[in-house]
C-alpha cells in the first residue's frame, strides 16, 4: 500500500462523505493490518476515529468487508485478541486490490454502518482495478 | 470547557435535584471527554459517581445524549475499549453546545435514567446557548 | 466528607495554585476512596486530572500523603489491583481529618510534586481541625 | 485542529525527513489526545507507526515535548493506564500552538529519536504562530 494511493482513497472517501452531508474518520492500512494514512473530517467526532481504524484492521485480516459476519466469529474474536485486539468487526471498511494483488483495507467511521461502507467503497475504487480489468 | 461554566452547569443540575427530592453525583467533561469538574450530593450512594463520570464521557464521545442507543452500540463498546474504557452508554447525559460550538457533555447518576437526564439537561440548559438563538 | 467541605478545600487548593501561578486539578475523595468533587482549573492539562485523583485514592487508601511510600509498597500495589486499580502512590495528596475524624482526601496534578502537595495541603487546611485544636 | 492544518504539518514533516534521507510516519492528535491525521512513508517500517501515534498521544497529554521526560515519570506512566494507555514517553513529537491556543501535537516515528523529533518540529513549524508574533 504506497501512501499516495491510500491519500488518494482517503480523499474519494471524504468526497463522498460530503456528498451525503455526514462528517467521518478514515483510515487505510496495509495488508498486514498496520496504519498506512487516516484523516478526520472537520466536525466528525473522535469516538469514531477509533472505529475507522478498528474496522480497515478487520478487514485487512480477514481479506473481507468488515461488516460480513465471518462464520467462525468466535475464532476471528479470539485471533483479535492474539493479534492485539485491534480490530472491529462491523460494516464500514473494505479490503483494497491493486493490480490484483490486495494491498490493504480502508474503513469508515462516523456516519451511519451503510454510510461508512458506502464512504469506504468509494475510497477503495479510487484506486482499485476497474471491475471487469 | 471553561471551569466557571462547568461548575455553573453543576449547580444548576443540583437545584433540579433538589427539587425532585434526590441526590446525584454529576460530572462534566471536556469535548475530548476529560474531567473538568465533579460533585457528589450529601447522601448520595458513591457508586454512582461513576455512573455520572462514565455517561458523561460517552456523550462527549458520540456528541449525542448518553440514553440515545447507537444503532451500532457493539461498535461504540468496542470504541470505548479502544480509548480507554471509561464510557457507559445508558441514559443520563447529554452534550454541552456553547456559542455554536460542542464543549464537552454532562452526566448525571444516582436517580432513575430519567431523572438523571432531567438533572444533566437543566445542568446543560444553564450555560447553553438559549433555544432560538 | 460533605460536598460542602470538599468545595471549600478544592476552592483553597485553587487559591494556592493561583498564587503559585500554576494551573491544577484538585480532587477530593471520601474516605472509602470514591469521588466527591473535582474541578480542573482554565488552562490546566487534561492527563494531570487522572493523577490528582488517583493520588487522592491513594492517600484515602492509606491514611497518609500520598508520597509518603508506604514500608510495604508492593503489598499496596496488589492491594491498588485488587480494589479497582484506581490509585498513584506519588505525592500530591493529603489526609483531611475533620472533628478528629479522617473523613477523605485531598490530591492535586500539574504543578511539580512538592507544589501539588503544597496546593493539596492548603486545601485540607481549610476544612480541617486547626493544628492543636 | 483543523484537518487542513494537521495534513500541512504532516507534510512539512515529510519534506524533513526526504531531506535527512529518512523514512517516518507522523501523527497529528487533537488536544485531547485523539486522532486527526496520520501518514506513513512509503519504506517506512510499520511499527514506528504506533510510535508516532503514541509520542504524539503523550505530547498532547502534557503539552510538552514527548522527549523531555517528566520529573515525575511513573505518575505519567500511571496517568496513562488510567487514561487508555495510548501514550509513549519518548522524544519525537511537539505541541502544536496555533493563534495561541494549544491545539494538538504531532509525532514522528521511524528515524533516530534526533531525526523524529525534527521532523516533528519541522511539521509544526509549518502551521505553528511564528516564533515572535
Amino acid at each position: 500500500m504506497e501512501l499516495e494511493h491510500a491519500n488518494r482513497a482517503i480523499s474519494a472517501a471524504i468526497v463522498q462523505a460530503r456528498q451525503m452531508d455526514i462528517r467521518i474518520s478514515v483510515a487505510v492500512c496495509d495488508d498486514g493490518g498496520h496504519p498506512v494514512a487516516f484523516a478526520r473530517m472537520d466536525g466528525a467526532g473522535w469516538a469514531a476515529s477509533y472505529g475507522a481504524v478498528g474496522k480497515a484492521t478487520a478487514s485487512a485480516a480477514t481479506g473481507s468487508p468488515s461488516g460480513r459476519i465471518p462464520p467462525d466469529l468466535h475464532v476471528m474474536q479470539r485471533i483479535n485478541e492474539l493479534a492485539g485486539d485491534r480490530m472491529i468487526f462491523s460494516q464500514g471498511a473494505v479490503p483494497i486490490v491493486v493490480n490484483g494483488k490486495r494491498v490493504g483495507a480502508i474503513g469508515a467511521g462516523g456516519g451511519t454502518a451503510e454510510q461508512d461502507e458506502a464512504c469506504a467503497a468509494a475510497g477503495a475504487a479510487a484506486i482499485m482495478d476497474p471491475p471487469g480489468t
